[in-house]
């Protein structure tokens, strides 16, 4: 068993099905070593984490939305190591944005949430550089979107 | 007449002049392979597209918006290709900023306003990594902003 | 003295150290040879720039701002470059998150601040293709954000 698997199943975490986009987009895209993976919205098994931080959601129930885009990114890492995950070199960059009211401030403390997985699940090779801003809305009402660059063997 | 140019025909498409930006920053850098394409403001022949879904403007014409930012794309595309379509190997990632209000959540159908051009128009190899989001507001109030990479060959 | 270091002189910037994020994210990743720098704060020896242009700052200050988020990015690349200037090739990409109102319609020259300053530092070598959109707020209530791509030899 490959250690980020043991990982995964020691934090209790079954990596979903990689969703497909309904669109003339794809859910990644390899060029080179780099692998762009679209836009993951926060959803788990029970469906959509939806509302807004600092209003509906606390920066505690952000960090969880925000650990479950980064599931969704694994998700989407696995498919595009074609599940071998002795493919995969490193994380590279998130961009984290935030559902939230005008006056909140704490971007990075939610988008935390994704970050601590990415190390947790991956070790240092999951150490990224990132950015965490807040978007006006998000689609379908999601409380945060988070995009990724992972670089391949 | 190489099958990009018979699509952008087909659809009545006439790439516009690839705007120039008038400051210390350029429409587009290649490194290796990549080629970063500014953020493209939606305008078209006719001027600006000014305006903010879900008060102003509805989805489709958010949608007709981005439609608009992916042909100013394309003509920046074309223009890093030396205007040889021969030397564009793929899309790999467009991210779209949809100027709405707090409570819209449509962003994907906005941007499908992008990606479904570049399908029509580059067939599979326009197909890309996206991410959608709503900004609080944007350049010159337009309605919609799109930046974009791409791999040549 | 290298040039960009003369450059810094004659422009009275003194390069912080570069600020290392608290957190399971770095201040910037090297894959091949491009340096992906995480989004950089608006802040400088006072402390944070805070505030929303449009409402609490002016387009001048919201430039400044920028302009500081520059000297935090050139820090982090230095950085990236061993403290070695001749390893830098050129400046890339710049995504520029500007805390404003939604009325707000001046984010080019709020971001200008931080590119005019990249070319007045690295010369030609710091043109860059470049975004600039509002965001919804900012981590701390900063009034500028930006992140950026740098290729080095």
């Amino acid at each position: 068993m490959h250690p980020i698997d043991t990982a995964l199943a020691n934090l209790g975490i079954t990596l979903p099905d990689a969703p497909a986009p309904a669109a003339n987009y794809v859910p990644f895209v390899q060029v080179g070593n780099l692998v762009h993976i679209s836009g993951q919205i926060s959803q788990n098994a029970a469906g959509l984490i939806k509302g807004r931080v600092g209003e509906t959601l606390d920066v505690a129930e952000g960090a969880e939305a925000a650990r479950c885009c980064a599931v969704s990114l694994l998700a989407q890492l696995k498919k595009a190591c074609g599940g071998d995950w002795a493919r995969l070199d490193r994380a590279v960059k998130l961009v984290g944005f935030v559902n939230s009211t005008p006056e909140f401030t704490d971007q990075p403390k939610v988008i935390n949430g994704a970050s601590d997985l990415m190390v947790a699940v991956l070790g240092d090779a999951g150490r990224h550089a990132r950015s965490a801003v807040s978007a006006a809305s998000l689609p379908l009402g999601v409380a945060v979107e988070i995009e990724a660059i992972f670089a391949l063997k």
